[in-house]
């Protein structure tokens, strides 16, 4: 406990803990106020998915590589899983996709590019392993095509059509957590002499004690899950209000918001000149949100949701998925890096945000996601 | 005839000969039984392809490198030529179009990474040469847009449209003959000091004599087509007695069928940590289908079927032809590979094969392909 | 003046400098002869296009690095700019995107193969800068995502999808511009050594004085504006004279017209061995065009056309952007080159143009970008 007060004074992100209590009483008080609930539950989600991070780095550092990778897969993503499974109790499938393709593009372009940019205007010319962002851009291109053959194949709206998309996409699931478990055994186990440079530990920042470690976890889940459901519920509304597009919300807000411990420790490594750990966490992150928060969101939704949630994505999401991981596996094929790689990732992702900012209201996420949910829903 | 005796009896494949016969004997007595008669048709075309492919190489060793290469070009792919040419006369042009693409999918996907699995699981890491993976991949790549030009511009069913992507077929059809052949030209005659560690021979496997090669290559041809015919005539109502979608039986189904023998000695390759072998085979034989068979079917169509057949392709096929060289070309880029990236690239090819299994009767092929062929045929 | 003259004497392309006054004159005596003042107009932007150049490059070259890069930028690619803005104040905005995307298309296939083809027949194999090919791989990458952006967005043809897609190109005009003055920043100033053995200056040419080369620039530049007003009135009635699509026209004869004398220098410095010339000729102009002369005339088209021009484009110019680029970042990527890589680029390029010459009328360019003036238009 002692350990926790004293990372809590000594972070200043955490001073933002103080607004956790504060939303979850302005709920129950003002239900109605969309836009303040939407400020406040931000302002809270971020530190504690920066605990939450932290805490998660403390069990895997016990734990060994092995089973630490493992851990760090369930858990790395806690933050988006949590806020996802909230909105996939609500139905709203069509923030649950966006918030996956969100936080895998925000990942690959954003996370990747500011590292590298941040990187750069310290060092002059910085080196990765290219083996591992290899794998993982591997990873993610296999999970790219997996996304855009249902989003393909579905065109057609007949019923027919939704049955095959339903099954393809539960078939395609265990198909992508498959594909990551064998990852994870090629770079944590048979070739990991490969990957060395990137199992450099987070320099600064000891591990907790076991014990605080998994009360932490256990706590800290349940105050995500209870301040996302506000979240969850206000952020429309309040997009609405900022004059933000439903689409700019999910993709790009959302995205930020619960990958904003992440990008803290990936930008902290960058300026370190460990670039390794940046990318790991960047392109690790998008491969874990890809390959294992998507897969298990489907699974779950046969338990949880009131119908199956399918991977059939918007057009535009699939476009912008595509040219994320294309533009990120060119860009780190080399192994070096400077300011301008940067530049041109977040360029490209300057691009997508643009578009979703200005997109008017009925071009939002037309289509096969919602028809198909409401099709389902019959 | 000693030789050819000796080789049967030292290949267990080749025991399979004997339903060669059964087959015939079956298509005459029983024309109606197509699930069995699919079954044994299969059954008879893996060795043939296998003796077929023997054949050939035994001529080609003899005649040195460019010529070898020629015959290798017009020969070694004699299995899927003879097939298509059957489905060509029978204007199963559907059936034509899904076997060229599955055949490039299959042997970019499944052959390649089979190969580097296999030759990974028992090789820790291995190399290749890459130059001549990147010529392959290269001539891949122009065939890939070149299918994808008229596929995309002949949206809209005019007669205008038809036309107009009737003759952009014949004259790409001839464009990528020629840039075959320049490949041929680049790879065997000017620069071939750096493609020189795949020059190695096949190990083992002694050449036959030229004459009996000869004799082997003309018998084995006509049976092939024989075969074939029943093949093509049964697999679609087998396909339906399997619950197998057409679409599946079409790319999958006929195209590893179509190159069980070029896989077995690509596999072979691998574990014997020769892998130049098989990459030259899994792209080599890819781009020869590419870049070679289907460009001579479309010239051909103008004097055996009953109209001339275009090189517009199903959106679906398109996709995946064009995903498929795309990860094929990123992932052999290094020159290296290990077990995972042979997963992945199995991994993409299962993600195919399991949408085309699924997919429902009615969307199977739809659109272009088949209407445009209608309208041919008026 | 003596300079200018001795210039002429010994440039034979420079003789066709007589279809200046022949153009212009003509113009007004015969200004129904379209087919002849097309001729005419090609015969003489040609070595305006030479001087104009070898002006730009004679005041760069006396400014210093930096100033000289931008001035490049700025008047590198002059033709093109003074033919688009031509067609822009005649609202031929189908005329401006076609020469956009064929400028794009033209220098990154045809101008980039043909270089690698005439030096690879000259010496066996030639190296260049892998990064800065790169850089303007990226670039070129980065200006393609973010033109298909809007191309896919203003898919419906409503009013407000109009105003969004207006919105949009302007503001990733703004982005292109100020991405590529970073690219500039990173390779002339930040990172220059890294670009090293591309700063070779044009070897046998002697810059002009400074006086003589700002007199050139000012006097050809009205010229070419005055024989580009010909060209853009009658290159389309020529076409049909001549029994070419409009597409072909816009893509491929503006493209080669407008770029003629930077291909002269291209080509000249393959024969020398000097490749890293003609990879920055070729990929810097296309790149120049895409991120700066496009974005200009966007810009621009507020203060001169009838309606701003968005960015929209044809489905087939994206098509043919996207490989054009994609197929130039893997065929460079190596840094080492040989006739081949030119044979299969100058292939793809084929590809194009026949597809784009074989194109019945009624397919031109059909939807969005026509649409989109003619809604913006009322």
């Amino acid at each position: 406990m002692k350990a926790l007060l004293n990372e809590i004074r000594h972070n200043p992100l955490l001073w933002l803990l103080v607004f956790v209590p504060v939303v979850l009483a302005a709920a129950k008080l003002k239900p109605e106020a969309h836009t303040l609930l939407f400020v406040l539950s931000v302002l809270a989600i971020v530190p504690l998915a920066a605990l939450l991070s932290h805490a998660t780095e403390s069990v895997a550092a016990k734990t060994g590589d092995a089973v630490g990778g493992l851990l760090n897969a369930t858990l790395g993503n806690l933050t988006e899983l949590v806020i996802a499974l909230t909105a996939l109790r609500a139905a709203q499938y069509t923030l649950v996709k966006a918030s996956i393709a969100g936080a895998i593009v925000t990942n690959t372009l954003f996370m990747l590019g500011a590292s590298f940019l941040l990187g750069g205007l310290k060092h002059h010319v910085q080196e990765f392993n290219r083996v591992n962002a290899r794998v993982q851009a591997g990873l993610l291109f296999l999970a790219t095509i997996a996304l855009l053959v249902p989003s393909l194949a579905s065109q057609t709206n007949s019923t027919a059509a939704a049955e095959f998309t339903q099954k393809l996409s539960l078939g395609l699931a265990v198909l992508l957590i498959v594909a990551y478990g064998l990852g994870m055994l090629f770079s944590l186990k048979t070739h990991k002499e490969v990957f060395a440079s990137a199992e450099h530990g987070e320099e600064g920042e000891k591990p907790w004690p076991m014990g605080l470690a998994l009360a932490a976890l256990a706590g800290v889940t349940v105050l995500v899950a209870l301040v996302s459901e506000v979240f969850v519920e206000s952020v429309q509304k309040a997009a609405e209000a900022f004059g933000m597009s439903q689409a700019f919300v999910g993709f790009i807000v959302v995205s930020l918001v619960g990958g904003a411990a992440e990008m803290a420790s990936a930008f902290s490594g960058a300026r370190k000149n460990r670039l390794d750990l940046s990318v790991g966490i960047a392109l690790g992150s998008a491969s874990q949100i890809a390959l294992f928060v998507a897969p298990v969101l489907v699974i779950l939704s046969y338990f949880i949701g009131p119908t199956p949630m399918s991977l059939d994505f918007w057009s535009g999401a699939m476009v912008m998925m595509f040219f994320a991981v294309l533009t990120a596996a060119l860009v780190t094929n080399s192994g070096r890096s400077a300011w301008f790689p940067g530049v041109l990732l977040l360029m490209v992702y300057l691009v997508f945000a643009m578009a979703l900012y200005l997109m008017p209201p009925r071009e939002q996420q037309p289509g096969k996601g919602v028809e198909a949910i409401q099709q389902q829903s019959k």
